[in-house]
């Protein structure tokens, strides 16, 4: 009967709204790569047009004007460990989580780290709100954003030699969701040469990280908006 | 047969590190008085002593010198949300998150955008940076805590507004992960005094919350060390 031939499952329409040089959006890009799932990625330009996060087309889709966002099926996701924990519940292998819950406290503590403590402080609206409105010069806002990433990359840096459960990746041997956000914060500080020669432990993850297609497929330098 | 009685089970030895005005530790009291879980209070005076949280004993605990941070059974976790997403798969009722993985994204997103966006610029240490390094007046600071507030608590209700799954809380009809953000960071910005009276969602949400006791528990002035 032709009823029975079980159709192909849809391909989900999913779509990511990212910036090449975002390291909140490469964070889901790394997670998308890591779990082989296609999507769609429609650029937003942060500078070009005054911001293109600032549009109201764009501010509908995400109203703190910020990237990335996701969306599958017509339903939205903002906020990049929302949607990597959404994708890793939805597509469990390769888990970007491990099994018991301390495990999954550890790595998260490890990715609340860079999202909560690191990144908002180099956000390109706090810069700007330093420049513009606190008239600090570029000088001390490049000061600044080495501050907050030297501080934040030394207390990670500490974390996992007390934490003693890293191996070739932050947690153990597999990559997880600390790896997705700890590569994407290393790649931003060398933009911004920060010295990382005192960080032993986060250099060896992220060359292993990099060792793999999909930490490299992300990288910003490979995004169709990177020339742009 | 004696040995077959099954023991008691060990109560664990929860230790949580908070400063009572702290908004991320406050999120985790919530979740424990949620869960009705006991713990002891440890007190990290962020500001007596030149601030508690960075003497050595402290940031052996926490390597970042931040509150809160939660010890169980000899163990360590940094980062609420990290903290609060354990202690919901360890003690699942009442759940703090919902069932379907689109569900659970919304709450983390909510909760992610107070954790990522607001709270961060206008942590102590922060503030610190821009009175002692960058000379920044006290209005001026203040208007910089003002700002990022104000900005993040409309994208806030903004995003509640287009998601359309908040009932009497946030996420439905039950407090999750995203009212436990949610009350401690309207706690810091009536305490910096935001206008909060274009935010009648956020408003409604946090009088339904604070209608429960394990809210009005957690608060800042019930705590042990309010008055030190």
């Amino acid at each position: 009967m032709i009823n029975s031939i079980k159709p192909e499952a849809p391909v989900a329409d999913r779509v990511l709204y990212t910036y090449f040089r975002s390291s909140a959006a490469y964070r889901v890009r790394i997670a998308l790569d890591l779990k082989r799932l296609d999507y769609r990625a429609v650029p937003v330009h942060l500078i070009r047009d005054g911001g293109q996060q600032h549009q109201p087309e764009y501010r509908a889709v995400n109203p703190f004007g910020l990237v990335p966002s996701y969306r599958e099926d017509g339903r939205t996701i903002r906020q990049s460990l929302a949607i990597i924990e959404y994708l890793d519940e939805c597509h469990p292998e390769p888990p970007l989580l491990p099994v018991t819950p301390f495990a999954r406290a550890e790595v998260r503590q490890l990715a609340l780290s860079i999202a909560c403590e690191i990144h908002p402080l180099n956000n390109p609206r706090v810069m700007k709100y330093l420049e513009r409105e606190l008239h600090v010069d570029e000088a001390t806002r490049l000061g600044w954003m080495r501050h907050w990433m030297k501080v934040g990359l030394q207390a990670l840096e500490a974390m996992l030699a007390e934490m003693g459960s890293s191996g070739r990746f932050c947690h153990g041997d597999q990559p997880t969701l600390a790896d997705c956000c700890l590569v994407p914060q290393l790649f931003n500080a060398r933009r911004f040469e920060v010295d990382l020669s005192e960080f032993p432990r986060l250099l060896a993850i992220d060359a292993a990280c990099n060792a793999l297609l999909a930490f490299r497929n992300a990288h910003p330098s490979k995004q169709p908006d990177a020339a742009t």
